[in-house]
């Protein structure tokens, strides 16, 4: 039996038979592999998907099935904000950072609202009310929160500020279970042929036309035609140590490899037909700094006592640039007025109390002047609103000048820094792969977490900047594949 | 008339006639295209190398001509340095950072010695001596000097700490052009045939196996049969703007780019038949901020008026570290006793002054208590030779408290940031070029900047790092394939 391989594509001459032929064949059950199926059907196309797991769900499932949507959705316009979809574009552009992919902004930064309609239609239900406050998931069913660093510089000052976070309705954490229930429960009325505990292993090609996989079912290797085209959808590379090496070794920094499997296959199947995979160095972190709440006032310093961030930034934005620091490991500086037990699964320790700044500086055995003189002059001008040197915002801003104190430790080792990769193929808006020359590659589409989209760079990351790109440009990957 | 790509190969069958025939084809005239010429012209096989420009050189001759060599060469005995291969070794390793090739390092590490002598045989002129302080490269014709963080933290606390940098004989600066010379000259002593203003531009490939080139010579296509092997020697992609947003965006904050005509196309052809491409997102970047000599003594602060380096590491550490640091530009501090006019071509600006360290402070208009305070620190513990902060080490730790005062300002953007790029192919030891499944592609080798090699990192990157492993590896992937 000849071994098929993720690196080698298999002509389709060399075909020995087909187990199975369809319009449309899927890789990958998430969020994006549901939206791409939906679609797909709705077109009217025989569609097929097939997942390597047991069931649906992918880092999809894992998620809390929060959406970046903006331009003024109802949940936005109830409480209050008005949104632009120039200001929501804005900010997709600036979260993308030296990364940003501008024609996805511009494309999902109009579509965005109806992308939201779609969504309900699908049967994803939202609340629609507004919960205030610095939340990374809501922990009752509300619909919109910050999630982002909106309303912290510089993005504030290039963009309008509002809060863009949608969340399905769902009690407690963990909306992206429910979320890709729903979208399943869709693909599947609408006839997609879904074949679980069904791993791809290699494309198949015609002349440079992708035209179906192989896929391991029950030991045996399958032969796919897709007639129209194939779809990658994937997920990451997190929990493949051999391709972070190579692509991203500072991942190797944090601990916590957040993800289902994701063993980067879509991408090493997208480049073996020729597909470009790029910013392969990003990824998204967070330690969960900011449950709970009050904690959310606190400043961090690196090792040396500096600040190095405006900590009223979305908790991954603070935790990225956090692991950028030199000596493993930075401090959240809480007063008692704002500390309280941190979150038991974070695994942040107290590393230095004191009645002084300069105490807590001695315990952490760091040279006098230094964290002293950083907390010096954060409370002087926080005191008046201020922050000159990171131009961190009220309400965020507070003096941090109630004895006693604490330094707290959040460890890139030991400390939960979860983390997964945003580099992949490269692709249109269409979802089509793009070879290095800047060609589509006929029959092959990819969305999600295996292409670099929406959420580009780790440190413009903002959460439901993910589930909107897979989902939004999973459906457009589905649009097109059935088109072909 | 068929366009040929290097973004794809052309199958042997389909190749019209054959204009020349080898046995090794080269790709590239700097370092590493002549010393694989050499190597493999004398292993007794027919060598031609093509050149896209009208003579040698590429980036090689660009450079000062220095070569990073240790474990006890006659440089460094005769100036009293007893250095080994273990610390050799392990400070290679360390300089590769997270993006390490530990069979790199280990083999170069072995064999360095016996390459400096190999350098020798070939006509390298070395003078012999060792010439002290914090040089760029030499403004005589010495041998010896340190070009790396050899002395400074972390590097000195895991391998004994010796100078390593070795510059062919050549006053002033600029001894690449002379290197290379003295290459070229043994390269078509040994018969090889050289070609240039040929530019490849696709590989020829033979089922799996690559086979031959196209060359575009005097608006022609050329078909190139190799019949042992191809060697890609074309260096980074540091003149390819579309390159470097896809793969290596980070080099957008600085501005002059250094090589010739460095586009990239090694690394594509050698995509273009299944190659894998490694740490594209790391680059080397220095401003030349420790000429005059005596500004090597100042203190870096960025904007926010904070140290973030041990300032006696080597000057290119200390301008990648800066590049990291958020506001555009970073501060050299000096005081009168080390302040001197910085260098024309450097692009530094004098940004403020003052009789007290609170004066240079307000003139930069950061608030109260910033920089003041990093100097208060920085100068209380120097005068007891210590550097809590980041370990700066004696000579280059001295007291800044000689007003007046000056903050020099290194501008991303203004000021001159050269550099050039890390990532590449990975390939072997041997200079075989390695799939994304990590076997090598028959007929195939690279070396030299369009691969990922000793200087994997940039962030470790040392004077000479880069020529080591042009020549050395050079001459492994001639050899390689002169055997095929």
């Amino acid at each position: 039996m000849p071994a098929y391989s993720p690196y080698q594509p298999l002509p389709l001459a060399d075909v020995p038979h087909w187990d199975f032929t369809t319009e449309v064949a899927i890789v990958g059950f998430g969020a994006t592999g549901a939206c791409a199926a939906i679609e797909a059907a709705e077109a009217g196309v025989r569609v097929m998907l097939f997942e390597r797991s047991s069931g649906s769900g992918g880092a999809s499932a894992l998620s809390g099935g929060e959406i970046y949507i903006g331009g003024g959705t109802d949940a936005q316009i109830a409480a209050g904000f008005s949104d632009s979809v120039a200001d929501f574009t804005a900010y997709l552009k600036l979260a993308g950072g030296p990364c940003v992919d501008e024609a996805k902004c511009d494309l999902y930064g109009a579509e965005a609202l109806a992308h939201y309609q779609w969504l309900k239609d699908q049967g994803v239900p939202y609340r629609g009310n507004y919960l205030p406050g610095k939340v990374i998931e809501p922990t009752d069913d509300s619909t919109l929160i910050w999630s982002g660093s909106e309303a912290a510089t510089p993005f504030r000052n290039h963009a309008k500020p509002a809060p863009r976070g949608h969340v399905i309705q769902h009690m407690g954490w963990g909306g992206g279970r429910p979320l890709v229930n729903i979208l399943e429960r869709r693909a599947r009325d609408l006839g997609a042929d879904i074949h679980v505990d069904a791993r791809t292993v290699a494309l198949i090609t015609d002349n440079g036309r992708v035209a179906g996989l192989v896929v391991r079912i029950d030991n045996h290797d399958r032969f796919v035609r897709a007639t129209r085209g194939v779809v990658l959808a994937t997920g990451g590379f997190v929990f493949n140590e051999a391709m972070r090496r190579k692509y991203c070794p500072d991942t190797f920094r944090v601990n916590s490899p957040i993800g289902d499997k994701d063993d980067g296959i879509g991408i090493e199947l997208g480049v073996s037909v020729g597909g470009d995979a790029i910013h392969m160095d990003q990824f998204f972190t967070t330690c969960p700094w900011t449950i709970p709440a009050d904690q959310a006032h606190g400043v961090f310093v690196n090792v040396a006592g500096q600040r190095f961030i405006n900590e009223d930034c979305y908790h991954g934005r603070v935790s990225r640039c956090a692991v950028d620091q030199p000596g493993g490991k930075v401090y959240l500086l809480l007063d008692s007025a704002h500390f309280s037990q941190p979150l038991d699964l974070a695994g942040i320790t107290i590393a230095g109390t004191g009645n002084t700044w300069d105490e807590v500086e001695a315990e952490l055995e760091m040279p006098a002047g230094t964290l002293s003189a950083t907390m010096d002059v954060y409370n002087r001008h926080a005191r008046d609103g201020h922050d000159p040197l990171f131009d961190k915002q009220p309400p965020m801003l507070v003096p941090l000048d109630q004895a006693p104190f604490v330094a707290l430790e959040l460890n890139f080792q030991t400390s939960y820094f979860s983390f997964f990769t945003l580099g992949g193929l490269k692709t249109t808006t269409r979802g089509e792969v793009l070879t290095r020359a800047g060609a589509p590659i006929p029959g092959l589409y990819a969305a999600g977490r295996c292409t670099s989209g929406l959420p580009a760079w780790g440190h413009g990351y903002s959460s439901g900047m993910s589930l909107a790109d897979c989902t939004f440009f999973g459906r457009q990957a589905g649009i097109a594949a059935a088109q072909q």
